[in-house]
């Protein structure tokens, strides 16, 4: 056990966009919101998944839609916790921790935030590893949990309780009450056991998410590489270093869609990276031949501070590192797999995870 | 205090499409739908505004979305009641009553399938006096009451509370959860006490319902005019003879709206007359002038059955009676017209009664 501060939300806001993959949302707002919340009521406990009681309750909060429209609707402040205590006077019981859906910029901060307004503890873990775009996309929807009943609430104070048959509609209809209420809304969703949470949840990603941050900072003073630093933390490996010259978006949806190219800088000169992103990166392809692919890790990095550049911030001529991260061991399985895995999103491509994609390469080059 | 049985069911659904002014359904899925229920149930209990307590509670019942796909999209059955249950459940109180929200095909059966499968009264009242196409159109929402806590369901289990900071929100939240369903869905809203009931809704709307019903099947025996006995009953004006010579109908965003257009016969010959619906007829114009225009009820007959015939079933070459009936005194306050007048439909028209656009056109015959 041990206690979250304001400094500590620097560096999570920073690691868990790294572990975003490109998604979870410009960690600004939610870092603002959750240094706040620390100020008034105190640090947050934070709790390992071992010291939760099988029975005992955790209910996630988060923020849905899509990142880029936060950066001007923003929240009023009230809604996490609105949707937090609805779905608890919907269960009739009261809450033992909160924890993160996912890992990325706002979704980390957001639990954060709930749980300094609540009292409650944080759960350093999450339920993805990484971000996804839709919310069956999570280790508890893959194991059989379902999703609802969750919450959804705006920033004008409208709430829906939602009940459905399967994580699918959950998706459906909470999507689009979220495009309804503007692309954004907070949201409380699959309530879990500790005993479920202990089972299929990914462990530790808080305290993974601060230390990639800790480094990224640190580098600076020590006049450390932190890209090493954050492949090392997290067995990735470069992808490629680039410079970019175009990004097409789209909202449609609710969702952040687009494609972005980039040309070779330094080592890859010559070389050209293009990569497609559903909120978080899906398929990058280097010299059109993919190079990583969901449900593994991409994440792009400004090349020379480190820092993880989020869908909606990729702008023309930004000059970066392309890393790749290998996902959690659940997202692995069949039944992973088919869920987000390259052919759930279109892509006429097997899965073939980064370590063997990126080991043949070298192979290749040693032939 | 009396009691609906099957055959009352046969007349209401008839009665209820004629004050539905083209909206409300097509009755037939719901008239099946309570028929049903009262040979299982039994005969349902029908009480007058007056019997309520001020404090009873009583929940309207309803179909929600475009009646035109319920013909294809059947209900499975439990969704009203499933609708009304959890209405309860969320208010921690048992409904005293049902009631209709809507006069209309099968909004007016749907509250009596849901009274029936309850074993609880439906009151003789609703809260327009006719139908209209969206949530916040209801003398309860012009009185200033909310429409939520309602609930959504759909046929498949899927469920949503939704409470809102206003009656156009619920409108949009409701309406979008409708459309990502399928078009159609199953609701209880406006849950009311028995003072609001007394002072803000529509009274006997289903006896009246019955009576036009009654009196429309009666004429094929007694050899008497068929919409005379409606006009009759519902101080309504005969606006036009016509042939339907055309009908453009969309389904968008979750409403059918179109547009049909007349060929005078007999009386009217040469002359023409063309109409706009949005779920509900809106403004009919005789000539390109204003015969009658929303609030007020336009309903389209057949000319030989009097039979009404609802905007999803307008064909080509029917030969039609179309009337207009002064609608309920509440929607002819500012309020009322600021809420469903011809303005609130982008008409650049100002609301001239039903009574007096045809008082003038006399007039001006005899000049």
């Amino acid at each position: 056990m041990e206690y979250l501060d304001e400094k500590d939300l620097d560096y999570i806001a920073i690691g868990a966009a790294v572990l975003g993959a490109g998604g979870g949302g410009d960690p600004y707002v939610g870092k603002l919101m959750a240094k706040a919340a620390i100020r008034k009521h105190g640090k947050v406990k934070m709790i390992t998944v071992d010291e939760l009681k099988d029975d005992s309750l955790i209910i996630p909060s988060a923020m849905m839609g899509a990142p880029a429209v936060m950066l001007e609707k923003l929240p009023n402040g009230g809604e996490p916790e609105a949707a937090f205590k609805a779905l608890e006077t919907h269960l009739g019981k009261k809450a033992d921790a909160v924890m993160s859906i996912e890992a990325g910029g706002i979704n980390s901060c957001i639990p954060i935030y709930t749980a300094a307004c609540l009292g409650l503890p944080i759960v350093d873990a999450d339920s993805m590893g990484r971000a996804f775009p839709e919310l069956p996309m999570t280790t508890f929807g893959v194991a059989g949990l379902a999703a609802t009943p969750m919450v959804v609430c705006d920033e004008k104070g409208n709430k829906l309780l939602i009940e459905t048959v399967d994580n699918a509609w959950s998706e459906t209809l909470a999507r689009t009450a979220t495009i309804a209420m503007g692309l954004a809304s907070m949201i409380s969703i699959y309530c879990v056991s500790g005993k479920e949470l202990k089972d299929y949840g990914v462990r530790g990603t808080i305290s993974l998410a601060r230390e990639i941050g800790k480094k990224i900072l640190m580098s600076y003073s020590e006049k450390t590489s932190p890209v090493e630093a954050i492949l090392k933390l997290t067995a990735g490996v470069q992808l490629f270093e680039g410079k970019i010259k175009d990004v097409q978006r789209s909202l449609t949806t609710g969702f952040v869609c687009g494609k972005v190219f980039f040309d070779g800088i330094e080592n890859d000169k010559g070389s050209s990276f293009e990569m497609d992103f559903q909120n978080e990166n899906l398929v990058g392809f280097k010299n059109g031949i993919p190079a990583a692919m969901t449900p593994d890790l991409i994440t792009v990095l400004d090349k020379e501070t480190g820092m993880p550049i989020t869908t909606e911030n990729l702008k023309y001529g930004q000059r970066t590192s392309i890393i790749g991260m290998p996902c959690d061991k659940f997202w692995r399985t069949d039944a992973g797999i088919a869920q987000v895995g390259p052919r759930y999103f279109k892509y006429d491509l097997d899965y073939v995870p980064i370590e063997i994609l990126n080991q043949k390469e070298e192979q290749d080059n040693v032939l």
